[in-house]
């Protein structure tokens, strides 16, 4: 059985491992203090052009968007994602939890359209009733998004000035960042995220790490002791050098975008191979997950040979399923998947 | 530098990195449900003799005492521990965080007093406004306590009986359950554990593993939805294998009790160390913490050679320190504490 | 200028008033533990045909809907409402604030549909990522709907079926009950809803009351502690005598069924009136509110002579407003209206 | 049977229910944007001599305490109380609801000493830990305490002095805020507090209104969005008037200082009848609020025919109990229990 199921099914980049066997008996101080997490910092800071940086290391997705987004809350206040928003959907009511309301926009692509938000806005404020409602207090966008489509710079940059102009802040969920970046559709660079938006997180988990996620506040502007913040939700790493190493590695010698663009090389194979096999895609994606519309035949007979995950139901008789590549995808695996497509187009369906 | 500043200031146990390395390429289900959670999870079963438990894998003690405790209490209801209990004082309101009030009881050498819980259960529902006040519903006690001092069996049992009779499930904070378990003045098994108490965590992070915590419900008695309500605390691990691997490695060859055991003996070798040099101890522990009093100006002289941790301020010129061995202790370390501290006597201080 | 702003603008039936007098210098115990709370739910109960209910009063309708239904939640469990619903809409957050998702369906008219929530619950089971998701944990409806209309008995039965099948509760927050039971277009009783729902409030704010709301549990089926939950929501008046006084004034001799008839009666002339004058309506409601849609400059000039609400904006030209009757509305002030409508008809936007 | 039992035992001022008579079928917006409740606002500022206030009508005092608190911390923040604080005690966990803990401090005679507050701020930031513990973030008191005693003009500035050094906020719950200021012994006034506080509140419900407290920041410093706040926690009263109406009747004409007045005179006289008759006090109390030490075969007795509170129990054969006189205290009430306790004295305990 070949696997497209999702980017966190192998372990870690094996030079990440090697790191953490050469370092496993130096005696490190706990919580984030040691030299790793601190060179780690100094890479990201150099990599981003944002040497005032304020860089915290997390363990996990749903954890990093639950302490950012509920640490630059004010109480009344929620946050606007973009209806198939993680957030909003797949986190258990992780924001919910900390007490404030997830706003979902109407979306397209699974990307928040700049105009519905300055739209929703404006008639916020102009509602007579909005005292007695949530305030938008910020915007949580991801790049990629969930359905692997990009904002192009330009998109941003609009997010960005709306959110300037209602004084909320802009965040950028980065669990696949990598992934965007080297995307050959990607207008945009690390630097350029750095400087547009107000706080992002670097995803490790589905990048090459084992775990861990680097949120990064660009401009010196954490809140106030994010420390104690993270203590509080119970996701303070007593060995921080865990995460620390692993980004640490990530950010030498251009390893990040290395298996990034990896992932991304096998991703357009991946689509080409579907393609000349006359898949259909739900829609284009120009990032590690394809998102691919199945007759239910034809996707229970391919589950016996091919793990990938199930999207949504499309219709009584179709359903849209995901295959994503990873920094770990082969291409023995993409071989695999090309035998097996191929015979399956040469008759198995009729 | 040596350093007996805590438990946690090395890696792994190399064991446990070998087998991420051997597994690092397999393909494996996310958020617990590979095949090594599944493994590690009936190892884990049979060490404590509860065929029935229900468990699962976290990442580090604040967040189990935080999910754990939040998980079983009613809106209404707070959790009992002693005043020098770690949710009470050191987990930067984690539980309050839930919604829910920490009741701290006097302790005696960082235990909780069977009697005093009684009295205090007693007196709550006589009073005649308790509807007006946070009723208790748990009670959170930790094997070694915070001052490395542990509970008879005899203790357990009456803890877990006033708590049956006030139908209410008593909870063992394990984050150091081997070194409770390897000390020579334990009269308590694992399978003691899993009989006494309705839920407890064998703790991966002070002994031996990278990150992880153990969560045992010995009597198939998990909250509902448990999984859930892990991921809705931002606690749900994607690569859940590291987690699998690691217990099942702890648990494979008594590799837990083993690597506890040298923890114990280093903790025995340092006690002795310190005695004949001539330093007195806070309280007597049985276990791998060790409190020391030190007059302030010795302590300063310390600290330029061996690494410990600042515990509390004793009077205007003392201060209570803590020496903490763990598995990874060497005896070459402490040789060395033993010449510094013999070099030490004989005169710097004068 | 006479006021059809909403059903709260002027302050208590007098009756109440009276009573309050009557009995200013007893000394009562506090809490709600006094003979007027007692004599109240005794009354509630008989018009309810439910003698096991529970019932407590409450002082608000978002305080209510908070207590009730962060009470009958599990923590990673959410409330359905359909998407026009006030929990979800216009109370800040206020469930949110208990660390739960509103979970909103589309409406019609403002009312949940049974087979939306049919699917929504069958759906939600069959997404294997549902473990991931808020859990649907009950339903939450109104009667009269936000936008005034009501629910037959069969589709109350349906929603209570359905949710049955789910073991999740219904519940109905009577806010305007008395406006909805006493509307010509009702087909059901008061008995009948504590026979199909699981929880209800009987509204006393919006119906003849200064404030207050009674909760009912008609199956002795109040959630554990019920009091102290409401202490702990900061819920719990003092002088619980104020709730009780005026709840049994509002159950003796029909008086709530009274004025609740005679709101509807004066918003039934309010229609006629509205219609006779070529208002368009928003939607045909067959309760107190009436939505009426004006053109901009129209609203502009009756808002100089008459109090009413703004609802929503229809389109660039036209507006929906809020006119409402209530227990306190007079025949004169209906003839005002009359005068000024008519006045308006013959010309004046000319 | 007389009542001593709190002071919350009758309605309303006869003068209040007059005004809510006259008024009553006036319409009025709702929400708290009344004329009532704007008179109220200018007449609390002018006897506060803060013309800068931003003042806010709630309901009750858990409730008060809960949404100013919750207000004014930061995330990781906790509120400091006295041990014997009602927030610590009695009000059911509402400060924990909201995520915060109450960090209680050592107390005399129910005050929070400074000396204490000093040491305790002294020590949290000495503490090398204090990162992964709550941060003290506001101090609230109460005037008179919960044990009816007064902090001097001397006290409250020394606690608001320390509170200023290291920049939290000093609030005081003034529930029975008139019963302290027209204490014999008091040296402050209402301009005092608001000129040494940064917030409090002026308690109704315990000084003849019906409901209701008014929360004071005095120098123009109110939360962001305080109104939203109040929604969010379901604390917003639809029939706003109900409180502006009350404490505009209690600020006319000195109605407040004056019937605050009586309470303390009748408690004066209580004194000095439960003195002659040779009854000892837990304390000495300049307030309304009395502390009796009874003999418990006495306390049965008198429990006939009198009602007051159970306070404590002392020893096995001890209680310690409150009598509590308030604005609505007769002197019939006094006179007979003046009779009782002379004819118990003259031997019916034999």
């Amino acid at each position: 059985m070949i696997s497209f199921e999702n980017d966190y099914t192998k372990g870690a980049h094996p030079k990440i491992l090697q790191r953490l066997i050469e370092t496993n008996f130096e005696s490190l101080s706990g919580y984030g203090t040691d030299p790793y997490c601190e060179s780690a910092k100094n890479k990201i800071k150099s990599a981003c052009h944002a040497p005032e940086a304020d860089i915290y290391f997390l363990i996990g997705g749903t954890q990093t968007n639950q302490i950012v987004i509920s640490s630059l809350l004010e109480d009344y206040e929620g946050v606007i994602t973009p209806e198939t928003g993680h957030p909003y959907i797949h986190e258990a009511g992780a924001i919910e939890s900390t007490g404030h309301k997830v706003l979902a926009l109407p979306e397209q692509n699974g990307k928040l359209i700049p105009e519905k938000l300055q739209q929703y806005l404006y008639e916020f404020y102009q509602d007579s009733n909005h005292e007695h409602m949530v305030f938008p207090g910020m915007v949580s966008i991801s790049y990629p998004t969930e359905y692997g489509t990009l904002y192009t710079k330009k998109e941003l940059e609009q997010l960005s000035q709306i959110c300037g102009t209602y004084h909320i802040p802009l965040y950028l969920d980065g669990a696949r960042l990598g992934y965007g970046l080297m995307s050959q559709e990607s207008d945009l660079t690390l630097p350029d995220i750095a400087q547009i938006c107000d706080v992002f997180y670097i995803g490790g988990t589905k990048v090459g790490a084992l775990c861990g996620e680097a949120v990064v506040f660009p401009k010196n502007n954490a809140p106030k002791q994010f420390l104690t913040r993270i203590k509080r939700q119970g996701a303070l790493l007593a060995k921080g050098r865990l995460l620390g190493l692993q980004f640490d590695t990530l950010f030498t010698d251009h390893l990040y975008e290395q298996i990034s663009k990896h992932a991304i090389d096998m991703a357009e194979e991946l689509k080409n191979c579907l393609k000349e096999n006359h898949y259909s895609f739900y829609l284009e994606s120009p990032t590690n997950q394809q998102f691919v519309i199945l007759e239910n035949q034809q996707l229970k007979e391919l589950k016996k040979q091919i793990a990938f995950s199930f999207w949504k139901i499309l219709d009584d008789t179709h359903t849209v399923v995901r295959f994503a590549t990873s920094w770990a995808t082969t291409k023995e695996e993409l071989e695999q998947l090309k035998t097996i497509l191929s015979i399956k187009q040469k008759g198995v369906f009729l």
